[in-house]
């Protein structure tokens, strides 16, 4: 079981994204499972008094970018991760905190996705997620992500 | 051409969705072809220097939402607004301004919508729409949106 992240995750985040912060996005957990994300409802709330659906989006669309970026440094690799594609269904209110998970791709696939970056220098591979669990989940989650290499800085 | 909304949408997000504030969401156009949502990059940038995916994700589903929400208003209907599913697609990096528009269905659509409403107290349609326009599209979006009863006030 991991325990430990690669980087300090709500470090980065309150640094370099602005909306994240402002949503109190902080790193729930981290193992073998996968990465799940979490966030208070008080800045998240709609005018129904239940969480912003763009705020489920947004903390959905962290949880996996979040799982692929750690997955990457952890084998040695610089990339930048980009979302290529999303697919939400929203299945219930959510009436307090927001937990996202995103469940980590068996050893094979991340094998593959790695040995995709090692060969031509950009992979691919699909997540999935939801907010909540079981019986009670709120919302589901698949998305695209995509390794792509790194600008030159400036 | 619609000119007037049926109610201040900068003011309503202002004062009842948090993040829309702190995205500096506004209200940019409103007319036969749709509704279109604007937001500066400052507050919706991510560690790239890009508009992060979750603020894009979040201010096209904001835009079906009020075009909904618009349309049962001018109707006189009093119903709830709720997003069931999201479709993204991430074409190119949005470096700027975010513009969100959500087309306005055709007429036939827009009654079907409304007479299912008045016959079964609830309605669901597709919205699509995208970031940018044209060639220099950035997002793609389709979603389904449904019209419930309110709740009993409190």
């Amino acid at each position: 079981m991991r325990a430990t992240p690669p980087y300090d995750l709500d470090a980065f985040l309150a640094r370099h994204v602005p909306i994240a912060a402002a949503m109190g996005v902080r790193l729930r957990s981290y193992d073998d499972d996968g990465l799940a994300l979490a966030a208070p409802l008080a800045p998240n709330v709609n005018d129904k008094g239940i969480a912003f659906g763009g705020s489920i989006a947004s903390l959905l669309s962290l949880a996996g970018w979040a799982l692929t970026d750690f997955t990457l440094r952890e084998a040695g690799v610089a990339a930048d991760v980009v979302v290529a594609s999303v697919q939400l269904t929203f299945l219930r209110p959510v009436r307090g905190e927001i937990v996202a998970s995103c469940r980590r791709p068996v050893g094979a696939e991340v094998a593959r996705f790695l040995d995709d970056w090692g060969r031509r220098g950009r992979a691919r591979w699909t997540l999935r997620g939801s907010v909540g669990a079981g019986e009670a989940e709120a919302a589901l989650f698949r998305a695209d992500y995509v390794a792509v290499p790194r600008p030159p800085s400036a």
